[in-house]
Formats: structure tokens, C-alpha cells, sequence
């Protein structure tokens, strides 16, 4: 086989909870692949891209990462979130996307929607995250555009959701502008951690707490979202910025 | 209209989030009704029905519910939990319930399941919570399994969950018996609150989170646990024990 046909990994871990997002508590294995379009100013990932864990990076066959998820997890899990940098850059998921499936196990993923893919269609949870303004990135509407109208048209609306971190005032007038383009796709509003190298844990949950009653407060007050939900990010406030858990 | 028309009614307020649950994070309205059947040794609005708050309980009509949701919490909401208590005591929800449909809005409420309604059927996130050992209470199994059966036949699965508090060891093999009994319906496991006088927001939510991480632990180790959702109490995290929000 080829490398094109090989996924970079650089973590294979769990079962652990779904610390965010629409199915935010889960149980789930987790697969992170290396490699991001975007370089976030705020990335809580940010060894993904920034090259720092670049001689970690693996290049794993399908077969390989399911013999590893066994390994490492047992068997007293039912779910996997492929998770990044962005993993839509990945045509080469497509066979792992169908070997988990084969087996039973559905799949979340998180991606910023800033490229398609046609496996896209197969996640069963897809998050969309695009970035708000804080971000320093800019959002690419044509191709968010594209993946909620195929997902749509495919009848693959249910499992779809819109998740905008927000860190100030500029990012909530974002948020309410994706909320409006897609009023029908269910949306999240997610705290955002401006601290991701902070190592105190109690230290950092009670600040993220105090930064997520604010954002909770602030959408309450809000006329134009009204269909939403507000979340924190439950990893961040259970192990603080730890990788791996 | 006679009083057995009207809704005994201790809270209303909002919005702010749904803290528990399928829904968690959702923006919401909240309607708090008085009386329960059950007496939990750790129950967290045992002011709805131990007394304490008798003289607070006002016996509203639908159409007063519905005035004061809009006073109270203007029009940017879309959502409204009804609470207790046990609101599945009260066969004078169903008007409350037809009123908010009519309007647009989307209801979600939580009970321990020891009774039938026939508005049951008409929830839209229906939350049945029954509880374990440590509350002192014992399950009546066969209202459980006529709510979930007649949800099912009536194409009302999807909006249902289960969810169950969990303190100790024996409360999680009781989960773990609720789960297999009912193994098609999405089930949580909610990290209990054993203090809930405590007045100190900060010291409770390092607390809480540190409880919350012990029960993720301990189901991630479970093989019998797999599609489950392990969350804490979002509004106990951010406001510790103060009612009304
Ligand atoms: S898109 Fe995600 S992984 Fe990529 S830089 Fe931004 S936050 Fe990091
Ligand atoms: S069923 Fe709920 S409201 Fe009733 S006593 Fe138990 S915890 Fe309290």
C-alpha cells in the first residue's frame, strides 16, 4: 500500500468521555490525526500542526489502528471520535470509517468544515466547527455551505450539529451569524479555554467555570439565540489541559 | 374552573440552561410544580415537597403559567422544562403542555417514572430518572416499562432518555441493571451531588468535579457500560446550591 493510503496518528486513547459537542458525556475511544489548514491562535491541539510532536506522528494502516483501539481499550466501548487538527483532510479514513461501522461502533468527528470529503457523509455525530473571529482564521461559507446541504439532501441531517467557541463580544456576533445561516442545524455555543497551557487543574476549572457562567449569561440575554445550548468543555474542567485523557 | 384544574407551581424562571440530561446546556424556561412521591435521602428540591416551601406554592392556570414565562423571560426562548418535585403527579399538565405546543415551543421534562400520564406521550425530551439504593426509594418496574413501552409503540422513542444518579458502587450496578433492561434507550449516569447545602460555589464545584472524575473512571473500567453518557449537573457546577436558576 501506499502512504497516501495510511492515516498520520498521534494519539490512540481511551475509552474516555466526549468532553464537548452534541454528544458531550459519551463514551468513546479517541483517534487524533495530525495536520491542520488552520493555525488557531487559541488551538488547545496545537502539537497537531505546529510540528513540536511531529517525530510521534505514525503512519497507520486502518487495520492497524482498529488492532490498537482493541488493545488499549478492551471491549467495553461502542463509539470512536476522530478528532484532529482537521481530519477532513484525510481522504485515507474512508476504509477506517467503513471497518468501524463493519464492526458496530458508531463515529463521532470534528472538523471546521473548511473541506469535503465524501466519507463526510458517513459520521454518524459531525460537529462543524467553524472559527469565530478570535481565531485569527477566516471561515470558507462555500464549503460549510456544501457539507450541511449534502448532509441535507443525503437525509443526514440527524447527527449534524454547529459548535462556535466563543471568547468575547466580536465572537457572539459571529456565532448569531452561523446560527442564522443554518437555523435548522442544531447549534452550540462552546466556552472557549484562553489558558491551554495553564498546569494548575483546580485553579483552571474554577476560572473556566467563572468564564462559562459569563457566556451563559450572556446568551441567556440574548434575543437572537434562542434555539441553542451553551456548553463547557468537560475535559478542560476534569484534567485541565492534559493530553491524552 | 375548579382547582383540580390548576398547577401547583413553586418556580418559574428562567431562561438559563438545562443543566442535566439529554439536553444539557440547552437554553430554557424553567416551571418548578410542588409534591413528590418519593422522598430521596439526597434529593435537591426537597423543598417541593417537605413543607419548608408550602407557603410559597401558588395554584396557577395554564394561561397564568404562560403570562408570567413571558414576563419573566421575554421572547428569546424556544424551550421549556417542566420540573419538580414529580410534575408526572399532575394530570392538569396537559393543558400547559397543549398551550406551549401551540406556541411553538418545545418541552422537556424529568420524572422518576413511578406514574402514567397520558401527556407523557406528548414531551418532547422526556427524561425518566429512577433512582437508585442510595436514595432509600424503590423502582416501580412496571410503570417504567408501561412509559417506555408505550413511547415506543407510539413512535415517541426518539426525545427519551434515561438517567440515573449515581453516589456509589451500588448505585452503578443498579445503572448497570436499568441500562440492560432497557438497552435501545440513550442512558446517562449523573455524578450525584452528596452535599447539597453546601454554600461555598467554588469549594462544591472542585468538589463535584472531583467525584464526577472518580464515576467517569469508574464507568470507562466498566465492560457492561459502553454506549452510555457519564455528565455532571452543569448548574451545580456554576451556581452550587442556590435555587432559582
Ligand atoms: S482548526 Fe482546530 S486543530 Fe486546527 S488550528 Fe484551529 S483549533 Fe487547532
Ligand atoms: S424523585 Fe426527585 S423530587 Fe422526588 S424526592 Fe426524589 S429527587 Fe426529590
Amino acid at each position: 500500500m501506499s502512504s497516501r493510503e495510511t492515516i498520520p496518528v498521534l494519539e490512540i486513547f481511551g475509552p474516555t468521555i466526549q468532553g464537548e459537542g452534541l454528544v458531550i458525556g459519551r463514551k468513546t475511544m479517541f483517534v487524533r490525526t495530525a495536520g491542520c489548514d488552520y493555525s488557531c491562535h487559541w488551538c488547545d491541539s496545537a502539537f497537531t500542526w505546529d510540528g513540536s510532536a511531529k517525530n510521534e506522528i505514525r503512519h497507520m494502516h486502518a487495520e492497524e489502528i482498529l488492532d490498537e483501539l482493541g488493545k488499549i481499550g478492551g471491549s467495553g466501548w461502542s463509539h470512536v471520535t476522530l478528532s484532529g487538527g482537521n481530519p477532513a483532510l484525510l481522504s485515507s479514513l474512508a476504509l477506517l470509517i467503513d471497518n468501524l461501522h463493519e464492526r458496530g461502533f458508531s463515529i463521532a468527528l470534528e472538523t471546521q468544515g473548511s473541506r469535503w470529503q465524501e466519507w463526510l457523509m458517513e459520521i454518524d455525530d459531525l460537529t462543524l466547527s467553524p472559527k469565530p473571529p478570535s481565531s485569527g482564521m477566516k471561515t470558507d461559507w462555500i464549503v460549510l455551505d456544501k457539507i450541511i446541504a449534502r448532509r441535507k439532501e443525503g437525509d443526514r441531517n440527524e447527527g449534524l450539529s454547529l459548535k462556535v467557541v466563543v471568547m468575547d463580544e466580536i465572537d457572539l456576533t459571529y456565532a448569531v451569524q452561523v446560527h442564522q445561516r443554518y437555523p435548522d442545524v442544531p447549534f452550540i455555543i462552546q466556552a472557549g479555554n484562553d489558558d491551554p497551557t495553564s498546569t494548575d487543574p483546580d485553579k483552571l476549572a474554577v476560572k473556566l467555570l467563572k468564564q462559562y457562567a459569563c457566556l451563559v449569561d450572556r446568551v441567556m440575554r440574548s434575543e437572537e439565540l434562542r434555539n441553542v445550548r451553551v456548553l463547557p468543555q468537560l475535559h478542560a474542567l476534569l484534567w485541565g489541559n492534559r493530553r491524552g485523557v
